[in-house]
């Protein structure tokens, strides 16, 4: 989850205001927009980036779909998140994908402002576009399927196998990802629905998620989001402010290079459904999972001290002269300085979808991370993971998928263009 | 979904406010309560009942789990459900139900204040209460396993069968049902979890559904809420300030009679999980839609005129002769003046759950509706509906369960003591 929520990465630096002042054209029923002020909750989310602002416009906040990146990936996590695979239809063609790109991101701006799609089927009526946003991914099998290998990105290949996952084909990659986010449910539902109906014939359905994090306003002060385990989860997230973070999250020339220069400004996006093994975790005291992790529970500290944003002390030794952060706890395995440099930009929702066969909790972290080329950031650091951090034995992956983002697109055109048309 | 959302069922007329000036004792990590003023977002829930407050104080809002009355009833429907129903486990008896229900009434109490259940295990750390609140219910089928046929009331019995449902048993009924309603997911996932634990070794989870509604502040404009058809749902609901509503939604003498007098006050829950043919109902154009329900889908107003307030006029014909209400339209088969007065207080929240192997939304309502006696509420007003319901050839009754709600129970005391106990 990302902490410092970052947004404006459509360069309007929009995205957090009431953008729906003239929106109620839509005719009986249409948009009417509240006038609350913009000052309160401010008490509540000085520093978390958009909550305070989101909790009293939580309606009417829109995110601007056109721009140079698409939304959805430094937007900040909003409530809910709804992940959809599509697989083409047999006989789909490269004119048919591009026309329902076309489809998409029309549907998808005039959704993010709040308006309706149609005439009819809109269950959202009445509701502000809540921050929704919709980012589309192409997977590799794509490339095959459309004749378009000679423009498959050099990073978009099949990730390695790891130790231990358990993957289901069938919830894993596909042709294309379609991540919903909004921070409220009916509005991400009509999103999706809206969405699949503009599919038929084109594309169907192979795997969909459904996730969430805090409402906007639930934390009694700012804080990174919180896991299922009860740990905080996303400190160590690069922040759009740093000097690297365009070159470390978004794909440059080097990764556009080959036949792949339409992905220059999109991303790669790890999808891992990891399930979290709740009833061991649970029974585990306070201090063995704090020891797990390397993090304080209440704080999210690292155990070597001070507060969430100190910096671990991964040399400091105790009485005992072992390490303070242990040799296998999560936050050293994972560490970009231990890998390299590895960076990701995590943005990941929990699940909680009722209890297993055997009665365990099916519940765990949809893994949703954005990066300029996963051979230099998931690839090596789950690599590392698998074999030494002392949190696999809590988690299973039962899912994965990698996909490309294409950059943002201006309006007139939409997602893709640059690939589907070339 | 109620419409006017009640509260003050607990007799205290706190349920809005917040409760947790004081709540700060927790030790590291407890809770900091935020000081945002009350007043803003007045403008977007003039008059509906708390999602208002609910907006600026989304995480501080409280619900008083003692009272006359359980909360989650007549509580303003907070955004999400999750209702988990519990099997006994073998050679579990009165005492150790007693048990787990206090233990469980005395964890639901310090969950809605906001409190830390628990030295460990607090997933939910950093948020406050959230409105959150858990219901507690029993099925026939506890009374017979704990030897209580004679305190059993006499409207708890098997429903019916009705024509054309589907109803899978193993999601069906339960010995226990727990209704968790809150506004943010991870505190009722951590109320969950924590309910679910304090059963091990006495129960186990029988099913278990995840519903959501709207996210206050949404809306641009107080509303009814809306399914997943897009139909305002819940305008006809009863209102607290109805002369009749205790009468009718609670369990009076009448209910209370031969050996369930622990019963007064308590109320009847039916638990349905209706799945809405989706594909079937978007094909349909607004005013075919219209038509099966006898309301507008923009306002839901009658199709007779007026806005959603005005009284449908179900005598009224059009220049063909026919009615305007149709006589098949699902708000004239299902209203009260149709159905001997026969009133629920529907408090019902949308599912989404993917889609089902045939490729179609495994996605519907969650079906909650309240009411004194079942026999004169749910059992006749859908055996009419199963039989002339317009409606009824676009959704599917999947599950099915009846639990009787004890009375609440003041400090110092659990949720059905006098049933166990006496």
């Amino acid at each position: 989850m990302a902490k410092k929520k970052q947004d404006g990465e459509n360069g309007s630096g929009l995205s957090r205001r009431r953008l729906l002042g003239a929106a109620g054209a839509a005719g009986a029923g249409g948009l009417v927009v509240g006038a609350a002020g913009g000052a309160v909750g401010a008490s509540m989310a000085s520093d978390d980036g958009g909550s305070g602002a989101r909790l009293t416009s939580l309606g009417t906040t829109a995110v601007p779909f056109h721009g140079t990146r698409q939304p959805g990936i430094t937007t900040p996590a909003q409530a809910r998140t709804v992940l959809v695979a599509y697989d083409l239809e047999p006989g789909t063609d490269r004119a048919g994908t591009a026309a329902l790109m076309r489809r998409w991101s029309d549907t998808a701006a005039r959704l993010g402002r709040g308006e309706r799609p149609d005439a009819d089927g809109q269950v959202a009526l009445d509701a502000g576009p809540s921050s929704l946003t919709a980012t589309f991914g192409f997977g590799g099998s794509l490339f095959d399927k459309l004749g378009l290998a000679d423009r498959r990105p050099g990073a978009l290949k099949a990730l390695p196998s790891f130790p231990d996952e358990e993957l289901d084909a069938t919830r894993s990659d596909g042709d294309m990802l379609v991540q919903v986010c909004g921070d409220d449910a009916l509005v991400c539902f009509h999103a999706v629905r809206t969405l699949q109906r503009l599919a038929r014939g084109v594309a169907r359905v192979r795997w969909q998620m459904t996730g969430f994090t805090r409402s906007p306003g639930a934390t009694l002060r700012p804080m990174t989001h919180r896991n299922l385990m009860g740990q905080v989860d996303g400190t160590g997230n690069p922040q759009t402010g740093d000097a690297d973070f365009d070159a470390k999250i978004f794909i440059g020339d080097e990764g556009a290079a080959g036949g792949a220069a339409w992905a220059r400004g999109g991303s790669y996006v790890v999808v891992r459904r990891i399930r979290m093994l709740l009833d061991a975790w649970d029974d585990l005291d306070v201090p063995a999972q704090e020891h797990v992790i390397g993090r304080r529970k209440d704080t999210g500290a690292p155990v070597t001290g001070g507060d969430e944003r100190t910096e671990p002390d991964y040399g400091r030794r105790g009485p005992d002269g072992r390490l303070v952060i242990a040799e296998n706890a999560h936050i050293r395995v994972s560490a970009p300085e231990f890998n390299r440099d590895a960076t990701m930009l995590r943005r990941g929702y929990s699940y909680h979808d009722g209890f297993r066969p055997d009665g365990t909790p099916d519940a765990g972290l949809l893994f949703i991370a954005w990066q300029a080329d996963p051979r230099q950031g998931f690839v090596p650091v789950q690599q590392k993971l698998a074999r030494g951090d002392a949190l696999s034995a809590f988690v299973r992956h039962e899912t994965s998928g990698l996909f490309v983002a294409p950059p943002g697109c201006p309006e007139g055109r939409y997602v893709g263009q640059e690939l589907l048309e070339a």
